[in-house]
């Protein structure tokens, strides 16, 4: 049962509501302990002017969504690779836990997922050789079976820890996986892989919950306890293997936490942070 | 490039449109080799009736859809056991290849996956028993991921050969999987786990596609060919671990298939069956 300071809050939760100073000025305000910026909340505010107003706060930055997409474009252009290293230094700049990946799916008219896969095994290689040098963690977020074809062709724990061993076979903490329990939930491996992943690979903590029924792949996604997942559970299995970040709570959900008011969107955060987690 | 005398037909395909003798007509009429109804039209037909219709037909009767829902109850309830039971007598009088088992998802009000998955093993020891003495083959499904808490929690071909190779260690061909590529085709293990499989646990092979985008958790699927899954790949490699049934055509589809003539649908299935897959 964390307290309200070991919540970090993902700004997507409120996208719809705040920019990132609200963000940061709600999170103070309620006594959370960290952030999470998406790129574009960023940029809308400017990296150099967030970086100054988060480091006159306590707040952790949890981490920096998102880089990735390798296979947007079908091969690992300039491009892509460039978005990344911009990412990987706005993620310096802001003193960001780590930089959480989202690889990618299929590329634009393949069916050829195992060539999406390298594709993306690659790309990270490139990133994280950035990475090392600027000494920004990378986050890899295995993204539920239901986002291979679109968004993310790494579904599973084991797949992403398949590709930190082969890139850091040292276990150097320079890359590992952001684990949120809406993506991996159900996965029969779950606690096997979370426990091979330990302290050195677990370098973020996602929380929201699965609704039965869910009505949209995508922004349909509940607040902690309205859902079917043992949160407590996995953040139990989390932590016993050596995680000891703070619990982030990044919820899509157009129709519902989309459309509340942010501060009573903030105060069930806490609420069901602290009793359904 | 199946012939159409390959393809089966799901009665779930046009089952807004047809009962089931419509469906054994239309399957005739168009040269498709085999047909997989479904339990709701089987009652609505009578059962002896419609075995005496399709054994007047050369068709092949892929599966019987479906047995399984063991959570349904909370614990392994004579209703569940019983209803199993009549299910597999079922496939058995109307000659069915297997009976297709969607397990069950999470039982209502628990978030305790582990113990759904245990009840699962547990209520398919149970029908197993009685399949053997009638002889009627039973398929588990691995149902994909994002139905783990309402439909079935077995998720992975990995999971259900567990299963079969705890309850039928010696491989006898009676118990084994259906594998289906909208269910399986993000598996990273998908590859080996056909390979593990083989000929005696290989008992149905379904197909349709992922569409991008899926507007709709059930009921979006695609018509081969209108989707990313590499059907053709994943059919050779079931066919190379020794899988020789027919390709049976399961679409659910609300907006698009269910809606239109289902002579139409079928000359479609046909087309993309023998081109696309």
């Amino acid at each position: 049962m964390p307290s309200p300071a070991k919540l970090s809050l993902n700004t997507a939760t409120v996208r719809e509501q705040w920019n990132l100073k609200e963000c940061i000025d709600g999170c103070v305000r309620h006594g959370i302990g960290g952030i999470a910026p998406w790129r574009d909340k960023l940029h809308e505010a400017g990296v150099e002017e967030s970086a100054r107003i988060i480091k006159d706060t306590d707040l952790s930055v949890t981490g920096l969504c998102r880089g990735g997409w390798y296979t947007a474009e079908g091969s690992l252009t300039d491009n892509v690779l460039d978005e990344n290293k911009r990412a990987v230094d706005e993620a310096a700049q802001i003193g960001a836990a780590c930089l959480v990946m989202v690889v990618g799916g299929l590329s634009k008219g393949s069916r050829n997922i195992h060539a999406a896969r390298q594709l993306v095994e690659d790309g990270l290689g490139h990133t994280l050789d950035f990475a090392r040098q600027i000494k920004v963690p990378i986050a890899i977020e295995p993204l539920h079976p239901m986002y291979a074809g679109d968004r993310a062709c790494v579904n599973t724990m084991r797949q992403a820890l398949d590709i930190c061993d082969a890139l850091d076979p040292e276990g150097t903490g320079i890359i590992g996986v952001a684990c949120d329990v809406y993506h991996v939930w159900w996965d029969p491996e779950l606690s096997s892989q979370i426990k091979r992943a330990g302290k050195s690979r677990l370098l973020a903590f996602h929380v929201c919950d699965w609704l039965v029924p869910t009505n949209d792949l995508l922004v349909d996604r509940g607040m902690m306890g309205d859902g079917v997942i043992d949160i407590r559970g996995i953040r139990q299995e989390v932590e016993a293997a050596g995680f000891n970040g703070l619990n982030e709570v990044e919820i899509f959900s157009a129709k519902n936490w989309w459309q509340r008011d942010p501060d009573e969107v903030l105060e069930t955060i806490k609420d069901r942070g602290c009793k359904a987690t």
